[in-house]
């Protein structure tokens, strides 16, 4: 058994829907997988509907602009509008490629360890009760433990 | 000897560029690298001409707007519709850069071992016979047991 | 000890400053860190001032084009024209959160090893005096040599 570590920086559908894919390839080959959410990769995270917290100002902006959650991101490429982005999610139903909110919860079901970096939450105003269930919260000291004791690390 | 795993997910001249270079360097020092092309990387591989295949109305849409081989892509950055492209390919030229499929090329005579993820391949509906030839089909459990005897691992 | 080699690729802002934390946080542990900086990633090290060399007319549109050092950089996501970045940079000091330039300056300090891409200064046109002081040249056989090494490798 050997360990993975994905940095999930990117917000884009296309990258989150990559790097889980691999999450769960590892997961259900035995290897024991963490994922470390940072900066645009924390939308992966957020759930769907409006959490009432208190934001500052900036805070709430930043919110209201960032996509909330896994079924809210879109291609980094040909997303004209939401509508390339329309057509990929219809194109993957139909080829029976499972959704990136059901991949997320098949990453966690497998027991993908996903921490949420505090620092990127703290810029972005994202709080703990925004995040879905089962979330850790943790910094950079604690991503480089778990790439330490990795063999394949990746930045996506 | 080593070994080096790279995926490409990307399909920016630039990314690819990156990463070939990377890919041809290790191969002349005599390590075995693996490339796994996946989502937008799929582009990198394809066929300069266009090759009769039978396809879907969205599989059709989606290849007519990607850019057909490693000759068509652009840049990440300063694309300025074509003209920083062609800006960078004509400096590249200028000062004995190879061009990306010289680099693709050379790479596949040094032995690097080229893989087509067959699930994009699915979605994007991009068919075997519009690949270039020498590229291998495979899925994420392939991909995972390339990095496992890897050493160095990268997500481009 | 172990060491962590990143390929510094992109040259926005958020990517740097992640692949700057990572740096500095391995550094304050310990470890040998070696970045890689290579494409839009060399603008990173560019002086903030202009400085005076001899160049062809390309390689001064490129140059005049592209953001002059760490203080420079915009957004990958939401710049709107600059006024994101703008925020960004504000919540971030207001959140105590290093700026860019100063985390580039405290892994100096640290002994991270900055090298500068010479095929990638070739084809930019972007010189040594125009880099920032303590930077190495180098090609991609460096590189590969210290990822070699290295137990953590990334590509930002």
């Amino acid at each position: 058994m050997s360990s993975k570590t994905i940095i999930m920086f990117s917000g884009d559908l296309d990258k989150a829907m990559a790097s889980l894919i691999i999450a769960n390839g590892a997961a259900a080959m035995g290897d024991e997988v963490t994922m470390f959410f940072t900066f645009w990769g924390l939308n992966v995270l957020r759930k769907a509907k409006k959490i009432k917290v208190k934001k500052e100002f900036m805070e709430n902006m930043f919110g209201f602009m960032m996509p909330r959650g896994a079924d809210k991101l879109a291609l980094s490429k040909m997303n004209f509008g939401g509508a390339g982005t329309a057509m990929m999610k219809s194109i993957m139903k139909k080829k029976n490629v499972s959704s990136l909110p059901a991949l997320l919860e098949s990453a966690q079901a497998m027991g993908v360890k996903m921490i949420a970096c505090t620092m990127s939450m703290d810029v972005m105003g994202i709080k703990a009760e925004e995040l879905i269930d089962g979330v850790e919260l943790a910094g950079v000291a604690t991503y480089l433990g778990e790439a330490e004791n990795s063999n394949v690390n990746l930045f996506i």
